[in-house]
């Protein structure tokens, strides 16, 4: 082999490492951004001040994976030029980290709800709905960074398009609540309380489907945010319904 | 001059348009996003349901602009390959736009709840601090806007901490929610609605900030997003408040 083609072939090879590099740090950071809303989950449904504490203190350190990876982003657009898909990766990346530390930040919100009901002495009263809404949102996050790991479209899109549990568990924790501070003025605090920790739940779902359809921006090069709910759906292996 | 000097300026000159047209889209559809939370929030405060089907209807604009603008970005990444301060401009853009097009849809959101007080037949409870609320954050995206047009960093500073005001018109409008909640159960409902709105203009700040601290990235070349308010104060004008 020609020098020149072994210098190329190294030159080659560094570029994938950092693009395999910085995409294990993404999912890293994912893991982490993972355990810190099951933590805060936890938190909120146990009334565990301690826990939630940990959870607001963690968020220093997702912020600064954030910037970390950003600046990684930025120096391989810099120096490596990527073409294409590589572009893609890249350009994905670096908004996928955005909605990571955004769910860290709802998940701090969840926390201090959680620190507040604990004060309030109250438990939530729409528990079982929120717990619901908690378990579909982290199962979401979860789906969304494995099928970024495993370059899944077809899970993404499944992914993409699971709004419609989340409405309708929302709906059911707002009647509850609507109801109980209806009829009970006493409860009102608690009830708001939880109000914010299922709107930070929403928008962690919100977040987890950003990142499924940066995966299939990255598998398939179209950007499918706000393509008709039909076009997601071709992307579903024989346009099957993932819940059936 | 030598044909190939000539030639390098001509794409140098290409590419220095490019890059103008580009930011100039960014801000078109910034003024766009402007005018549609200003009618949001008429919606809001005057019960207008025909202003407020007229703002969800224009979200789909915008976020065909946000898709267009993003596919200039990658296209400009793509085949110009810009160093330093051209790629932080470009990749600011492209982050600007996702804040923008959220900025869109918290506007709708808006106007989903001035539909809902409007069909509730009341009031928002806590007016004039939501009247406040959308004051502040209107300003707040206009000035982050301003900022990023004219390259103005410590503007974009004094935009970046300015979330006190926000918190504190936040904090006195559920006063007046909780208090009206706990002594009118009939008021419940409408309450709920005008939380919920309330919410989303608090996010609306969020974004603004963000914008503004990519301001701040693309003239002083940091990223302050999680930097220590002193880093962000250190860039305003002989480090005077910007309220004094």
């Amino acid at each position: 082999m020609a020098e020149q083609d072994l210098h190329r072939q190294h030159i080659s090879g560094q570029f994938n490492q950092e693009l395999e590099t910085v995409t294990a740090h993404m999912l890293e950071m994912g893991g982490v951004v993972e355990k810190q809303l099951l933590a805060a989950m936890m938190a909120l449904l146990e009334l565990d001040s301690g826990e939630a504490q940990a959870v607001m203190e963690s968020d220093q350190a997702i912020n600064a994976m954030e910037v970390d990876i950003n600046d990684e982003c930025f120096r391989i657009l810099a120096r490596r030029q990527p073409a294409a898909g590589d572009l893609r990766l890249v350009l994905a990346i670096s908004k996928v980290i955005i909605d990571l530390e955004r769910i860290g930040d709802e998940s701090s919100r969840i926390a201090r709800q959680a620190i507040a009901l604990s004060e309030q002495a109250e438990e939530d009263p729409a528990r079982p709905w929120t717990q619901k809404l908690g378990a579909i949102v982290i199962e979401m996050l979860r789906g969304a960074l494995d099928a970024f790991a495993r370059r899944e479209a077809p899970a993404a899109a499944a992914i993409a398009r699971g709004d419609e549990e989340i409405d309708a568990n929302m709906a059911g924790a707002m009647a509850v609540l609507a109801d109980t501070m209806r009829s009970d003025p006493e409860a009102v605090e608690a009830c708001i309380t939880t109000m914010w920790a299922l709107r930070s739940l929403e928008r962690i779902g919100d977040h987890a489907r950003n990142i499924a359809e940066y995966v299939i921006y990255v598998v398939e090069g179209v950007d499918v945010r706000h393509a008709a709910r039909e076009a997601v759906l071709d992307l579903l292996p024989e346009h099957s319904s993932p819940d059936v």
